[in-house]
Protein backbone atom coordinates (compact mmCIF):
# COMPACT_ATOMS: atom_id res chain seq x y z
CA UNK A 1 0.00 0.00 0.00
CA UNK A 2 1.36 3.80 -1.23
CA UNK A 3 2.04 5.62 2.06
CA UNK A 4 -1.68 7.35 2.67
CA UNK A 5 -2.63 10.03 4.54
CA UNK A 6 -2.76 7.25 7.49
CA UNK A 7 0.50 6.10 7.32
CA UNK A 8 2.02 9.59 7.64
CA UNK A 9 4.13 9.45 10.57
CA UNK A 10 3.24 12.66 12.22
CA UNK A 11 -0.53 11.96 11.60
CA UNK A 12 -0.26 8.90 12.82
CA UNK A 13 1.55 9.61 16.43
CA UNK A 14 -1.30 12.90 17.29
CA UNK A 15 -3.87 10.39 16.78
CA UNK A 16 -2.21 7.83 18.87
CA UNK A 17 -1.65 10.33 21.53
CA UNK A 18 -5.22 11.50 21.30
CA UNK A 19 -6.79 7.81 21.33
CA UNK A 20 -5.19 7.65 24.42
CA UNK A 21 -7.20 10.32 26.39
CA UNK A 22 -10.29 8.57 27.49
CA UNK A 23 -13.74 8.90 25.45
CA UNK A 24 -11.35 9.69 22.14
CA UNK A 25 -12.01 6.86 19.82
CA UNK A 26 -9.51 6.22 16.40
CA UNK A 27 -12.52 8.21 14.34
CA UNK A 28 -12.34 10.87 16.93
CA UNK A 29 -8.86 10.84 16.99
CA UNK A 30 -8.64 11.43 13.37
CA UNK A 31 -11.44 13.97 13.26
CA UNK A 32 -9.52 15.88 15.94
CA UNK A 33 -6.06 15.18 14.09
CA UNK A 34 -6.95 16.82 10.77
CA UNK A 35 -8.58 19.82 12.96
CA UNK A 36 -5.44 20.30 14.41
CA UNK A 37 -3.24 20.35 11.10
CA UNK A 38 -5.85 23.45 9.67
CA UNK A 39 -5.77 25.42 13.28
CA UNK A 40 -3.66 28.34 13.26
CA UNK A 41 0.09 27.80 15.04
CA UNK A 42 -0.86 29.95 17.56
CA UNK A 43 -3.71 27.87 18.72
CA UNK A 44 -1.99 24.28 18.16
CA UNK A 45 1.28 25.78 20.19
CA UNK A 46 -1.58 26.91 23.11
CA UNK A 47 -2.94 23.33 23.37
CA UNK A 48 0.40 21.86 23.52
CA UNK A 49 1.93 24.45 26.02
CA UNK A 50 -1.10 23.71 28.34
CA UNK A 51 -0.88 20.36 28.23
CA UNK A 52 3.02 20.71 29.37
CA UNK A 53 1.74 23.76 31.76
CA UNK A 54 -0.52 21.09 33.36
CA UNK A 55 2.50 19.48 34.67
CA UNK A 56 4.62 21.89 35.59
CA UNK A 57 2.50 23.76 37.84
CA UNK A 58 0.31 21.40 39.15
CA UNK A 59 0.59 19.10 42.83
CA UNK A 60 -2.04 17.81 45.67
CA UNK A 61 -3.28 19.29 47.97
CA UNK A 62 -0.81 18.44 51.66
CA UNK A 63 -4.36 18.54 53.66
CA UNK A 64 -7.47 16.77 51.12
CA UNK A 65 -5.46 15.87 47.87
CA UNK A 66 -7.50 18.33 45.68
CA UNK A 67 -5.14 19.22 42.47
CA UNK A 68 -3.90 22.60 43.88
CA UNK A 69 -1.27 25.05 42.32
CA UNK A 70 0.22 25.34 45.95
CA UNK A 71 0.62 23.18 48.84
CA UNK A 72 -2.70 23.99 50.59
CA UNK A 73 -5.14 24.28 48.06
CA UNK A 74 -7.58 27.32 48.28
CA UNK A 75 -10.76 25.65 49.43
CA UNK A 76 -8.56 24.41 52.24
CA UNK A 77 -7.42 28.07 52.62
CA UNK A 78 -10.26 29.54 52.62
CA UNK A 79 -11.33 30.44 56.51
CA UNK A 80 -14.75 31.12 55.23
CA UNK A 81 -15.59 27.58 54.84
CA UNK A 82 -16.64 25.36 57.86
CA UNK A 83 -13.54 22.89 58.81
CA UNK A 84 -15.49 20.69 60.84
CA UNK A 85 -17.06 19.43 57.73
CA UNK A 86 -15.44 17.00 55.39
CA UNK A 87 -17.02 15.57 52.35
CA UNK A 88 -15.16 12.39 51.10
CA UNK A 89 -15.02 11.71 47.22
CA UNK A 90 -13.44 9.41 44.90
CA UNK A 91 -11.34 12.14 42.12
CA UNK A 92 -10.96 15.69 41.83
CA UNK A 93 -13.28 16.05 39.41
CA UNK A 94 -15.91 15.27 42.16
CA UNK A 95 -14.78 18.05 43.90
CA UNK A 96 -15.44 20.22 41.13
CA UNK A 97 -18.70 18.94 40.79
CA UNK A 98 -20.19 19.37 44.41
CA UNK A 99 -18.10 22.93 43.85
CA UNK A 100 -20.74 24.19 40.61
CA UNK A 101 -23.60 23.18 43.11
CA UNK A 102 -22.36 26.05 45.19
CA UNK A 103 -24.79 24.60 48.21
CA UNK A 104 -21.41 23.26 50.05
CA UNK A 105 -19.05 25.45 52.63
CA UNK A 106 -17.23 22.61 53.97
CA UNK A 107 -13.95 21.16 53.06
CA UNK A 108 -12.86 18.02 51.40
CA UNK A 109 -11.28 15.02 50.97
CA UNK A 110 -10.32 13.08 47.97
CA UNK A 111 -9.40 9.44 47.89
CA UNK A 112 -8.15 8.82 44.32
CA UNK A 113 -9.91 5.66 43.61
CA UNK A 114 -12.50 3.45 45.22
CA UNK A 115 -11.97 -0.24 47.03
CA UNK A 116 -11.92 -2.64 43.88
CA UNK A 117 -11.08 -6.45 44.46
CA UNK A 118 -11.71 -7.05 40.55
CA UNK A 119 -8.72 -4.34 39.82
CA UNK A 120 -7.11 -5.56 43.08
CA UNK A 121 -7.34 -1.66 44.62
CA UNK A 122 -7.32 -2.23 48.61
CA UNK A 123 -8.18 0.20 50.87
CA UNK A 124 -4.34 0.83 52.09
CA UNK A 125 -4.14 2.07 47.86
CA UNK A 126 -6.62 5.10 48.84
CA UNK A 127 -5.95 7.82 51.04
CA UNK A 128 -8.25 6.39 53.94
CA UNK A 129 -5.27 6.36 56.38
CA UNK A 130 -4.78 9.90 55.88
CA UNK A 131 -8.37 10.66 56.51
CA UNK A 132 -8.41 8.67 59.62
CA UNK A 133 -5.32 10.77 60.52
CA UNK A 134 -7.16 14.29 59.70
CA UNK A 135 -9.47 13.44 62.00
CA UNK A 136 -7.83 12.48 64.89
CA UNK A 137 -5.96 15.84 64.59
CA UNK A 138 -8.46 18.37 63.71
CA UNK A 139 -12.22 18.98 65.50
CA UNK A 140 -14.25 17.11 62.56
CA UNK A 141 -18.03 17.29 63.34
CA UNK A 142 -19.43 15.56 60.20
CA UNK A 143 -18.11 13.56 57.43
CA UNK A 144 -19.95 12.96 54.01
CA UNK A 145 -19.47 10.04 52.18
CA UNK A 146 -19.63 11.02 48.26
CA UNK A 147 -18.48 8.06 46.60
CA UNK A 148 -20.36 6.84 44.05
CA UNK A 149 -23.66 5.29 44.06
CA UNK A 150 -23.00 1.95 42.60
CA UNK A 151 -21.03 -1.40 44.13
CA UNK A 152 -18.00 -0.07 45.06
CA UNK A 153 -18.54 3.42 45.52
CA UNK A 154 -21.03 1.90 48.60
CA UNK A 155 -18.32 -1.08 49.64
CA UNK A 156 -15.75 2.32 49.85
CA UNK A 157 -18.28 4.45 51.80
CA UNK A 158 -19.35 0.97 54.26
CA UNK A 159 -15.56 0.79 54.87
CA UNK A 160 -14.98 4.03 55.73
CA UNK A 161 -17.82 4.56 58.08
CA UNK A 162 -16.43 1.60 59.80
CA UNK A 163 -12.80 2.59 60.25
CA UNK A 164 -14.34 6.12 61.27
CA UNK A 165 -16.41 4.53 64.09
CA UNK A 166 -13.52 3.12 64.93
CA UNK A 167 -11.63 6.27 66.22
CA UNK A 168 -13.94 6.60 68.88
CA UNK A 169 -14.82 10.21 68.25
CA UNK A 170 -18.27 12.03 67.84
CA UNK A 171 -18.68 12.26 64.59
CA UNK A 172 -21.43 12.53 62.43
CA UNK A 173 -21.53 10.38 58.67
CA UNK A 174 -23.76 10.58 55.78
CA UNK A 175 -24.23 9.94 52.45
CA UNK A 176 -25.71 11.77 49.50
CA UNK A 177 -29.34 11.29 49.39
CA UNK A 178 -30.64 8.80 46.33
CA UNK A 179 -33.47 9.17 44.42
CA UNK A 180 -34.68 10.45 40.96
CA UNK A 181 -32.61 12.89 39.11
CA UNK A 182 -33.97 16.32 38.65
CA UNK A 183 -35.46 16.29 35.36
CA UNK A 184 -35.84 12.85 34.90
CA UNK A 185 -38.70 10.61 33.50
CA UNK A 186 -40.06 8.15 36.04
CA UNK A 187 -40.75 5.67 32.96
CA UNK A 188 -36.80 5.60 31.90
CA UNK A 189 -35.68 5.22 35.44
CA UNK A 190 -34.23 2.02 36.60
CA UNK A 191 -35.29 -0.11 39.47
CA UNK A 192 -32.63 0.98 41.70
CA UNK A 193 -33.04 4.70 41.63
CA UNK A 194 -36.91 3.78 42.13
CA UNK A 195 -36.58 1.50 45.21
CA UNK A 196 -34.17 4.52 46.41
CA UNK A 197 -36.88 7.00 45.65
CA UNK A 198 -39.50 5.43 47.02
CA UNK A 199 -37.86 4.15 50.35
CA UNK A 200 -36.35 7.51 51.32
CA UNK A 201 -40.05 9.52 49.84
CA UNK A 202 -40.70 12.63 51.69
CA UNK A 203 -44.14 13.86 53.02
CA UNK A 204 -45.76 17.10 51.52
CA UNK A 205 -48.28 19.30 52.63
CA UNK B 1 -15.73 32.51 45.83
CA UNK B 2 -12.48 31.17 46.54
CA UNK B 3 -10.21 29.76 44.20
CA UNK B 4 -11.37 26.33 43.66
CA UNK B 5 -10.06 23.85 40.99
CA UNK B 6 -11.72 25.32 38.65
CA UNK B 7 -9.89 28.78 38.62
CA UNK B 8 -6.78 27.55 38.85
CA UNK B 9 -5.28 29.58 36.00
CA UNK B 10 -3.38 26.17 34.39
CA UNK B 11 -6.28 23.79 34.66
CA UNK B 12 -8.68 26.54 33.16
CA UNK B 13 -6.05 27.15 29.97
CA UNK B 14 -6.24 23.25 29.41
CA UNK B 15 -9.81 22.66 29.56
CA UNK B 16 -9.97 26.01 27.24
CA UNK B 17 -7.69 24.80 24.82
CA UNK B 18 -9.79 21.19 24.21
CA UNK B 19 -13.00 23.09 24.32
CA UNK B 20 -11.81 25.05 20.78
CA UNK B 21 -11.43 21.15 19.53
CA UNK B 22 -14.57 20.20 17.34
CA UNK B 23 -16.99 17.80 19.42
CA UNK B 24 -15.67 18.66 22.51
CA UNK B 25 -17.88 20.59 25.05
CA UNK B 26 -17.17 21.94 28.58
CA UNK B 27 -17.70 18.73 30.35
CA UNK B 28 -15.15 16.45 28.14
CA UNK B 29 -12.86 19.20 28.16
CA UNK B 30 -12.55 18.87 31.94
CA UNK B 31 -12.78 15.53 31.64
CA UNK B 32 -9.08 15.42 29.31
CA UNK B 33 -7.55 17.81 31.63
CA UNK B 34 -8.34 15.68 34.87
CA UNK B 35 -7.41 12.83 33.19
CA UNK B 36 -3.90 14.59 31.50
CA UNK B 37 -2.97 15.51 35.28
CA UNK B 38 -2.67 12.25 36.40
CA UNK B 39 -0.75 10.96 33.13
CA UNK B 40 2.61 10.15 33.26
CA UNK B 41 4.69 13.13 32.32
CA UNK B 42 6.36 11.44 29.59
CA UNK B 43 2.45 11.02 27.52
CA UNK B 44 1.50 14.39 28.28
CA UNK B 45 4.79 15.27 26.34
CA UNK B 46 3.87 13.45 24.06
CA UNK B 47 1.20 14.73 22.85
CA UNK B 48 2.18 17.65 22.93
CA UNK B 49 4.98 17.44 21.17
CA UNK B 50 3.02 15.52 18.36
CA UNK B 51 0.61 18.59 18.35
CA UNK B 52 3.60 20.50 17.75
CA UNK B 53 4.73 17.87 15.32
CA UNK B 54 1.96 18.27 12.45
CA UNK B 55 2.21 21.67 12.29
CA UNK B 56 6.03 21.17 11.40
CA UNK B 57 6.31 18.30 9.48
CA UNK B 58 2.68 18.92 7.01
CA UNK B 59 2.17 20.56 4.17
CA UNK B 60 -0.59 20.05 0.99
CA UNK B 61 0.32 18.13 -2.19
CA UNK B 62 1.12 20.70 -5.23
CA UNK B 63 -1.10 18.29 -7.20
CA UNK B 64 -4.00 16.96 -5.48
CA UNK B 65 -3.74 19.73 -2.53
CA UNK B 66 -3.85 16.25 0.01
CA UNK B 67 -2.27 16.76 3.29
CA UNK B 68 1.40 15.83 2.95
CA UNK B 69 4.47 15.55 4.53
CA UNK B 70 6.60 16.21 0.85
CA UNK B 71 6.03 18.28 -2.23
CA UNK B 72 3.68 15.61 -4.19
CA UNK B 73 2.11 13.07 -1.63
CA UNK B 74 2.16 9.75 -1.76
CA UNK B 75 -0.50 8.96 -3.57
CA UNK B 76 0.02 11.47 -6.29
CA UNK B 77 3.58 10.12 -6.14
CA UNK B 78 2.52 6.12 -6.64
CA UNK B 79 3.14 4.79 -10.21
CA UNK B 80 1.15 1.88 -9.86
CA UNK B 81 -2.31 4.41 -8.94
CA UNK B 82 -4.40 4.98 -12.46
CA UNK B 83 -3.57 8.50 -12.80
CA UNK B 84 -6.46 9.27 -15.25
CA UNK B 85 -9.21 9.06 -13.05
CA UNK B 86 -9.25 11.90 -9.92
CA UNK B 87 -12.11 11.62 -7.02
CA UNK B 88 -13.36 15.11 -6.32
CA UNK B 89 -13.65 15.65 -2.05
CA UNK B 90 -14.32 18.56 -0.30
CA UNK B 91 -11.83 17.27 2.70
CA UNK B 92 -8.30 15.59 3.44
CA UNK B 93 -10.47 13.39 5.71
CA UNK B 94 -12.80 12.38 2.92
CA UNK B 95 -9.45 11.13 1.30
CA UNK B 96 -8.58 9.05 4.36
CA UNK B 97 -12.25 7.40 4.51
CA UNK B 98 -12.09 6.79 0.44
CA UNK B 99 -8.66 4.96 0.87
CA UNK B 100 -9.69 3.18 3.45
CA UNK B 101 -12.25 0.92 1.25
CA UNK B 102 -9.39 0.14 -0.55
CA UNK B 103 -11.58 0.14 -3.55
CA UNK B 104 -10.21 3.20 -5.75
CA UNK B 105 -7.10 2.90 -7.11
CA UNK B 106 -6.67 6.90 -8.99
CA UNK B 107 -5.67 9.53 -7.46
CA UNK B 108 -7.69 12.55 -6.09
CA UNK B 109 -8.34 16.16 -5.72
CA UNK B 110 -9.19 18.23 -2.24
CA UNK B 111 -11.48 21.23 -2.43
CA UNK B 112 -11.09 22.47 1.18
CA UNK B 113 -14.79 23.36 0.91
CA UNK B 114 -18.21 23.78 -0.69
CA UNK B 115 -19.95 26.43 -2.22
CA UNK B 116 -22.06 27.69 0.51
CA UNK B 117 -24.16 31.22 -0.19
CA UNK B 118 -24.54 31.23 3.42
CA UNK B 119 -20.87 31.24 4.53
CA UNK B 120 -19.76 33.41 1.96
CA UNK B 121 -18.04 30.55 -0.11
CA UNK B 122 -17.67 30.68 -3.61
CA UNK B 123 -16.15 28.55 -6.30
CA UNK B 124 -12.86 31.06 -6.26
CA UNK B 125 -12.29 30.07 -2.35
CA UNK B 126 -12.03 26.28 -3.09
CA UNK B 127 -9.74 24.21 -5.40
CA UNK B 128 -11.58 24.48 -8.53
CA UNK B 129 -9.04 26.64 -10.71
CA UNK B 130 -6.81 24.11 -9.74
CA UNK B 131 -8.66 21.65 -10.71
CA UNK B 132 -9.31 22.46 -14.19
CA UNK B 133 -5.62 23.02 -15.02
CA UNK B 134 -4.84 19.78 -13.69
CA UNK B 135 -7.33 18.57 -16.51
CA UNK B 136 -6.05 20.77 -18.76
CA UNK B 137 -2.67 19.65 -18.79
CA UNK B 138 -3.14 16.07 -17.92
CA UNK B 139 -5.01 12.79 -19.79
CA UNK B 140 -8.11 12.83 -17.24
CA UNK B 141 -10.21 10.26 -18.80
CA UNK B 142 -12.98 10.45 -15.44
CA UNK B 143 -13.67 12.61 -12.53
CA UNK B 144 -15.88 11.25 -9.42
CA UNK B 145 -17.26 13.90 -7.84
CA UNK B 146 -17.86 12.55 -4.15
CA UNK B 147 -19.09 15.47 -2.20
CA UNK B 148 -20.96 14.97 0.33
CA UNK B 149 -24.62 14.07 -0.36
CA UNK B 150 -26.57 17.05 1.01
CA UNK B 151 -27.59 20.63 -0.19
CA UNK B 152 -23.91 22.09 -0.45
CA UNK B 153 -22.04 19.17 -1.68
CA UNK B 154 -24.75 18.89 -4.47
CA UNK B 155 -24.47 22.44 -5.56
CA UNK B 156 -20.77 22.21 -5.37
CA UNK B 157 -20.64 18.89 -7.65
CA UNK B 158 -22.95 20.48 -10.30
CA UNK B 159 -20.77 23.56 -10.59
CA UNK B 160 -18.02 21.30 -11.22
CA UNK B 161 -19.90 19.47 -13.79
CA UNK B 162 -20.62 22.54 -15.75
CA UNK B 163 -17.32 23.93 -15.50
CA UNK B 164 -15.36 20.80 -16.34
CA UNK B 165 -17.91 20.10 -19.28
CA UNK B 166 -17.03 23.74 -20.55
CA UNK B 167 -13.46 22.31 -20.95
CA UNK B 168 -14.61 20.66 -24.25
CA UNK B 169 -12.52 17.66 -23.43
CA UNK B 170 -14.21 14.21 -23.53
CA UNK B 171 -14.19 13.38 -19.86
CA UNK B 172 -16.94 10.95 -17.45
CA UNK B 173 -18.13 12.88 -15.07
CA UNK B 174 -19.96 10.53 -12.09
CA UNK B 175 -20.89 10.85 -8.53
CA UNK B 176 -20.88 8.38 -5.98
CA UNK B 177 -24.23 6.39 -5.76
CA UNK B 178 -26.88 7.06 -3.22
CA UNK B 179 -29.04 4.91 -1.65
CA UNK B 180 -30.08 2.48 1.58
CA UNK B 181 -25.90 2.42 4.01
CA UNK B 182 -24.94 -1.21 4.63
CA UNK B 183 -26.31 -2.44 7.40
CA UNK B 184 -29.48 -0.08 7.65
CA UNK B 185 -32.86 -0.81 8.24
CA UNK B 186 -35.67 0.36 5.83
CA UNK B 187 -37.90 1.82 9.39
CA UNK B 188 -35.16 3.83 10.38
CA UNK B 189 -34.20 5.65 6.84
CA UNK B 190 -35.08 8.62 6.12
CA UNK B 191 -37.06 9.92 2.84
CA UNK B 192 -34.42 11.29 0.68
CA UNK B 193 -32.58 8.32 0.64
CA UNK B 194 -35.14 5.55 -0.03
CA UNK B 195 -36.44 8.30 -2.86
CA UNK B 196 -32.59 7.60 -4.31
CA UNK B 197 -32.80 4.14 -3.04
CA UNK B 198 -35.93 3.44 -5.01
CA UNK B 199 -34.83 5.16 -8.23
CA UNK B 200 -31.16 3.72 -8.51
CA UNK B 201 -32.82 0.18 -7.82
CA UNK B 202 -30.66 -2.55 -9.54
CA UNK B 203 -32.46 -5.85 -10.94
CA UNK B 204 -31.33 -8.84 -9.68
CA UNK B 205 -31.33 -12.26 -11.35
Amino acid sequence: MSDTNSSLPSIERLVEAFQRLPGIGPKSAQRLTYHLIRMKREESEELASAAIGIKDNLMTCKNCFNISEEKICGICRDENRDHTMICVVEEPLNVLAIERSRIYRGIFHVLYGVISPVHAIGPEDLKISELIERINHNDIKEIILATNPNLEGEATAAYIRDTVSETDKNIEISRLARGLPSGSDIEYVDDSTLVHALNSRSSIK
